[in-house]
């Protein structure tokens, strides 16, 4: 994983540490708060058209922004108690698309 | 963003232009998709306990990793489409974070 | 469907007709609605035991309670805009779930 | 509740009990099952246009009626594991909304 992505990961276990969160941060709960965030960000788009979705500005798109960092952060979170390198695998289901969805294809 | 990002976030859009899928790829749509993906997560996790969530393996984890790594994908096609920094955003999220929740409080 | 799912799903039009929300209310953004409610309810249980789970009672089960009650509205709202009977649906599904997981395999 | 929903919701933990599934269906872990549920009813829709939405037919409008079967079922499973009177519930919440978004302010 790039430098900056790990020292993120081990800045969100020290958080979690210091605040003795680690015994809530099971794959289990933390796969339920990955989800509860994702339908944050739904919600910021579910009364929009696609265009006025494709246009959003100013504290509308901050706050999407910080949704999309609290989907990331869970990621991050359950990527390090299973032990998995998010950025491989990745690479790994990018090569798999590859061959699944053929550009002739589509 | 770290170089790797930025080059994963540059072929996933590559990807998705080859096959013409940009037309598809709102923001609304997208945070469809993502929230799908964080469902297929789930879904490998709903009935196990917590205890058996924290000790998967093998071709589980795998799966695990991929649908992951798809939450992922996702992630980087909308900070793209949006023009997000999403490791800039998640910095920003975890300092308001440290804030909110400060460590004697918990 | 019963008399009073029926009566509750044309109260549920009249009211968002009432307020001009029909033309949100489209098959693609209700079944957004409907997660990012279905959300908020998996939020309620994200951090709990699964004893925990069990035994929430008063104000919390109250909120919970009004978070169901919000994913079937959202239910009942698209059934009427897709012309769905849900009940009639249910009583289907149940019947492919009877020859999908007979009880001797289980 | 009406009395078909009370027969449906019987049925169904009826159909729990013979597979030895209650064990399975805590307030948490139904509440991940039913956000799945969602999350495929979500996938029928993410790529299409608000118009195409408005007119899915034939075996794809079946798909969807079982999709929301199923998340129908899993709001009655949890109603009857937290003893929950569903249909009052949605009248309460209707209440709450009619002050929550009066008419003139739509």
């Amino acid at each position: 994983m790039s430098e900056s992505i790990t020292k993120i990961s081990d800045d969100l276990k020290e958080f979690a540490v210091k605040r003795n969160w680690e015994q809530f941060h099971t794959p289990k709960n933390l796969s339920m708060a990955l989800i509860a965030e994702a339908a944050e960000l739904v919600e910021h788009f579910q009364w929009l058209t696609a265009e006025q979705s494709q246009s959003i500005k100013g504290e509308k798109l901050k706050e999407v922004s910080y949704e999309m960092a609290d989907i990331f952060i869970y990621l991050l979170r359950m990527s390090e108690q299973l032990d998995i390198d998010l950025m491989s695998a990745t690479r790994e289901k990018m090569t798999i698309n590859e061959t699944r969805f053929p550009v002739k294809k589509s």
